[in-house]
């Protein structure tokens, strides 16, 4: 993998924001792209000069836009902008989530729709090739933009407000002194393009499409192993019935879990296993394409969305002129965020019955519980575990962006909720990592109560990971440990490379 | 427009669906598909003799599949399959629906992997063609697949129960003598072919889909028509901003509303006119662009199934083998319609604080509730009633797919309530019809009430069209009696005719 | 029962609004009540006089509370403010409907703190007496008050609109002169008064509870029969376990269902019951009893309603003044109904459990689905019917009351959505009539299949009645039909007349 | 206040144990109780020496109920059982919570229902007095009953898994050295007497319902202040009306206000004041009034529930026998839970809408946003933050406590949600503080802009305790830092305790 990424507002991917935001991969700016933020700017001293009123530049924002803006005061109206759109709550997010943001906002601001001052475009690098990242609240967006939020980044540019730098939160000024960076002079306009930007919601989302992609390989895997330990049919993961139904999520997961199973011996004819599994079992790879189908929705747009201006007034260089425009409006990826946590939750609960069956004499012919010995209680009380978890998941996937109020004189009377569909997006990952991770405890369980049977190519690797942290269950123990390892192999990423490390063998 | 299509279970779309249920086409059969289905059924037999237990055909279906069905007793076991897979509710489907249903399962039939009887194929298109429509009560699946429902249509085909003839309900018996039909002999699989489908969902479904489709099109020229009584901006309408943002919903019904505004005083550059619109106003057709990219979603999966085969098991004629398999599992389509759902009540949310915005002297500088005189109370009281309306939609927009039970011996754990799903959807367009009719009447008592000013191509028809059936309010009256005229002023489709003429001038 | 119930404004009872509504029952007032009525009415007079301005009397209502409003228009601005609230949606109340919301603004108008024309409420009691029932459609209000619906009684009262007389639809003054009625000619205050009441939410909220209360009974009758169907235990009814944890619904519950089981087989020990049955049946009377608090919190909140005045403003005859204030602002027992619907949500998931316990042979150790012979497949599909019937209600019970838009000037900046929240709380009362239903199909399947038992008292009655309309299962059949018949038995209250009788026996 | 509260199991009230778990009050036990203590574990000894089999003790728990237990194993099967049923997810309860969690479980245990060993009971009254407070992971109940999270404070009552000790997490077992306590050494039935419980749901919802009592003791002091800041009317709090329609929350929220407003400036008369303020205004009381209606129910029902026995199976020491029950069965309270969070939804919807109304010269003819002067920009943008805090609420309003699955061999198929319901009620209260700090931060500035007012006898004291922390807005600033010191100074009790000692003066 290369340690540089360089960006020009066109091309950012999922991975690279991923990429950046958790690796510390560092960020080049296409020089082409540089020259267009130039222009840009120039373009609105240009306009300026010449009297247009300009939002947010010549004019204040929102209710206050028909109070002009003198040019004295640029400086200071701008660090007051700034400054007043600090309306956040806590939490704060993560140091990779910052990045992530910081990473969309300066990638948008290389389009030269914005007419920023060029300095803070390189400040947003510096940020985040020196490892500066602004303490950032995450509420108090109702994605209309993410101005409550955005503002905070500004802070630290101008100095003020604090920073995590070497894993310490210490005032801004230090941070930038021990870099040997200068605080931005703000300009006109620059206090707007600072906060006016959806970055929150779609770095934050960016980083849990990323979640959610490494969560459907995960779920794909574990589900081969709950296979196995089930002792099911193959049968729902032949291609030619995806053929004749080509719904690509789909495809795509039966020909990922069959790899999964190369060697294992459910390929071999069985005369214990009925004609067909419950549908927990049959449908997986349905369910699994089914968040594959309503990712690939979200992902479009939000790819599309980082690689365009979100501004407002947007600077058409171009054509030597400013638009007022709505395209901080986001709803159709925000409405694909809450699809997308819908897919989950089917997900979730078809992981849910696959582990109460695997429980379950009746399917598997094993013991009650996956108890290894009369005597021993087992995965009994679990079950209230995972469907109180999945109970979770059902309550985050009720909408929330269509609850708005009218504000700022009424004028602002739309919103999309945008960073907080994002974040109950994020929570029910989290969740499933619990699910999931209780699901494989059952699988391997399962497994190693059978005898003589050979397991897949990944799902192998798979069961062998999990019992280098959780042993087979041979007597009563504290099962909160075990549900914790369990999400951690997880959560760390250890089963993903697994997973990937397996599949090449 | 063609009075006769062809189907061949390939190519069927959205709208000719629509034109079936609603204009009564004539459907023929493509012969190569029929040789298909014949074929088909010939695979079937010829396994059956090898022996090898056929889900639904020699064996038992759901819990009962581990029971044997023996020769003799095919037609008794289909029909008494039939029979007891009668478990509907009311209310009833309209008879367009039920034709869209129909028509869905017969095209799917056409791609030979259901194995039926060919006699019960030709059934199909004859009911439709005859105008037979079998009673068919639209609750009580939760679509795995709707077999509940889709038993009704069966039992008319073997004579029994009753249908729509004629605009009649009559025995189903009295309807096949009236048209020379005879009832169908069942013959093995045939029970399961006809019951096991998701066509209920995907019928009705259809026609959703293309109800939405129409009411974008009354709803962005109802924006335009808003627009001229706000006396608001264009500059969100800027094809260059969509550019910038290439959201495509969002671009072609920003496209479309300046075709309708063509000619519009709109046009004229107008210094009472403020910086900015409400976002409600500007956001607009970021918004319809978000139902247009939902829209685009649903549409693409639901088009994928409709010319697939749901069934289970499926016949791989070529291959000369059955596969168990569960393509009637259609997440991937009903989280969409979930989604389409939200994407609407963000629509309807937008249209509301229009119509409360164009009662607002603030905005508009026109009289307060759009008063004609100052002892007239006018639009005071209307805007509980569509913010009542609206209240519903974020109601209907909660989803249902993911609240059902584990059953049939646990072995059908789970569901994606498709039928339920599409019919919360439709009441969701259906209440629409009401807001954007009482928007309607808002914009055009506002244009009224603007002198000398010019309407644009569409918009103008739009105005004129609304003044055929409600007068301009000069005094007091009855509202309850126009809200329902502009309602069936869009459910009649005489505003889409309208539209769809003036455009062409 | 008494043909005549007399009302005074202060202790009208659900059920006696049920037996006005529903059995035509004659209505008197309460002649002390009338002379508060007629005190109030010259109050406001007296106080016009004096030049105080009065909300709706002598200025307009709304946002047009600052505009006055001159004697001598006070007929033509009363009939306008009717005309402009009527601004409602259908569908239409129900007569039963229409007239427990004309009993519910009558009682309240006979407290006297109205100020309305004493014409107007003997108006009141001749409608009902006479049996002329306005057209009344029923959405169209948040609740703050129902003042979009409440206008179409006004209407019919001036000779205006229309209504149901005598089984048909018919213009108002039609009616009236049949029955040898003037129409009112309008005072001031008039319009609002009656216009502005939660009457519509409370009159259709009172048939709903007292629909709740005979669900309970029919509920719990069912279950008694569903137990004797499982073979279950009794001990969970035993009455000691009630008052160690003392809920008043539950013990009500318990003592009904063992006075149901009086003689029945479940209280002889049978070694073949299991120590404790499934929660759905071990704590049905703890889930009933849930909805019977829920219940007795709203009843009470609706109650003290129904006896109270919901004018703005509000008429203090004994201090002679008027005040400004909130009490048609309900949201107390609005949020009753919401966790009304959330009980019978529980209530409804436990008898789906029951009923696919009576269906398990694990269970019951009778037949799987309670097939009489093994080619029969009797109760396979009807687990889909039910429990997508409960999958609705489960999106019924989702909360509608906060949200609302900010109408009127935003001065309306809050509502409750009463009507709204009541009517999904009905359709959940119905949706649960085919689940009891489906349930006690059944059990009445279940009891025949055993033999020798003894059923209760009560249980004995119930297994009579279903059966004398649906057969023992003996060959499978066209279950719509069946389906359609239970839900009629208990709708019909014949269920409810069988169990009331068999108790006194 | 006492140092010391003695319990019996019969009268605990919510503010004990919000004085325990907080204010680490010592506990004693009521002698009298302890001997139905050990009367009880007596009983349970002779019935099982008679060979009554006694779930839970000589018998398996759940699906293992069929499976015996013999006397030689009674320690080990029962810390078997608690091991095993250690099956919870992070996060942790606080401390606080853990107290009260014990706290609630040991009072129950006093009515001698449960059989449990005395010793056990004394060692809760131990780690209370002592502050051992076991690490209690708060997830992974189903509320039927808690015992995925009880089981580790069985854990740590047997000298296993780790506790809270003196601030420091540290092993149980060096916990009860350093305090000289000896761990339990288990017997019979006393695995299932300690996880059994639904303590964990009971003793949070408890301090949950403290904090709502405390909340709104803040809201309507800040309400005050509020209408201060509006220059508000006083009618809707006029005693008459709350008598004309009797919610008795209602009335003892106006009667608050009032008392809170001794001496206000608003008592005076003032020709500036609209005849009716905003509904946000004008119903604030019933709003507070609601969910002081609903308080009380929760309050009631959960009252009876602690001073309950949840137990099963259940002793009846004067009966000498045990019975199968399901007290565990909450859903009675759960539900409470739920319509709670619909009132305080709708009371947070309402702050809002003040909040905004604050900001705006039409309502208070300040200036807009509050601001200052002309080149402030003040309250503009915060409109955002405490909206979309709203949102959070408005889906944490959604309900839960219908959302499971049937686990344990499909013999647990009921369940109440009750921990997840408690705890997302616990987070809506959190958001109001964040959005009530910021309505008292709009009414302290708006009282500041207005010259030579008098405030109330309370309303003043809130506004001198803001502005110690909380400067007057003049000019921009980090309103973040503002936002969190206002949410603290409720969260800390610090504005309670003001309003009760201005109360007093």
């Amino acid at each position: 993998m290369e340690n540089t990424i360089t960006i020009n507002g066109r091309d950012l991917t999922i991975e690279e924001v991923a990429r950046v935001a958790r690796d510390k991969v560092t960020i080049e700016i296409c020089p082409e792209a540089m020259k267009r933020v130039e222009a840009s700017r120039q373009l609105v001293f240009d306009l300026a000069e010449s009297n247009v009123p300009i939002y947010g530049f010549t004019t204040g924002v929102g209710w206050n836009k028909d109070k002009a803006v003198f040019k004295d005061f640029f400086q200071e109206y701008n660090r007051n902008l700034i400054l007043s759109h600090c309306v956040a709550a806590e939490p704060e997010a993560s140091e990779e989530e910052t990045r992530a943001v910081m990473l969309v906002r300066l990638n948008a601001l290389l389009l030269g729709a914005t007419g920023i001052q060029p300095a803070i475009v390189t400040m947003y690098k510096e940020l985040l090739n020196h490892g500066i990242h602004p303490v950032l609240p995450e509420r108090g967006s109702v994605g209309e933009a993410d101005i409550s939020n955005c503002s905070h980044i500004g802070l630290a540019m101008i100095g003020e407000g604090e920073v995590y730098y070497k894993g310490v939160k210490v005032p801004a000024t230090d941070a930038l002194r021990a870099e040997g960076l200068e605080p931005i002079v703000l300009g006109p306009k620059d206090g707007l393009a600072i906060v006016s930007s959806n970055a929150l919601a779609a770095g934050e989302g960016a980083l849990v499409l990323q979640e959610v992609k490494e969560l459907l390989e995960a779920a794909d895997a574990i589900y081969g192993l709950s296979l196995e330990g089930l002792n099911g049919n193959l049968s729902p993961l032949d291609p030619k019935t995806h053929e004749v139904r080509p719904f690509p999520g789909q495809a795509y997961s039966a020909k990922k879990v069959l790899e999964y199973l190369q060697g294992s011996y459910l390929h071999s004819p069985n005369w214990k296993r009925p004609v067909q599994d419950p549908l927990s079992f049959r449908g997986t790879v349905h369910i699994h394409g089914s968040v594959r189908d309503a990712l690939a929705y979200v992902e479009e747009y939000l790819r599309i969305h980082m690689n365009s201006s979100d501004d407002n007034p947007c600077v058409i260089v171009e054509e030597r002129r400013m638009i007022s425009c709505s395209n901080f409006e986001v709803t159709s990826w925000v409405i694909g965020f809450e699809m997308l946590g819908l897919a989950l939750s089917h997900m979730s609960k078809a992981a849910c019955h696959r582990t109460i069956k695997l429980s379950s004499p009746e399917f598997t012919k094993l013991p009650r519980f996956l108890s290894p010995a009369d005597n021993v209680i087992c995965f009994g009380t679990i079950q209230k575990t995972f469907t109180s978890l999945d109970t979770e998941i059902r309550h985050l996937s009720n909408p929330a962006t269509a609850d708005f109020f009218s504000v700022a004189g009424e004028i602002e009377d739309h919103a999309s909720n945008a960073p907080f569909v994002v974040q109950k997006t994020r929570k029910i990952v989290d969740n499933l990592r619990y699910i999931l991770g209780i699901e494989w405890m059952h699988a391997a369980q399962a497994v190693d109560l059978r005898t003589d049977i050979h397991l897949g190519k990944v799902t192998k690797a798979l069961h062998e990971l999990i019992r280098t942290e959780i042993d087979f269950y041979e007597k009563d123990r504290n099962l909160t440990i075990d549900i914790k390892k369990a999400y951690n192999l997880i959560k760390s990423g250890l089963l993903l490379k697994t997973i990937r490390e397996a599949e090449k063998i």
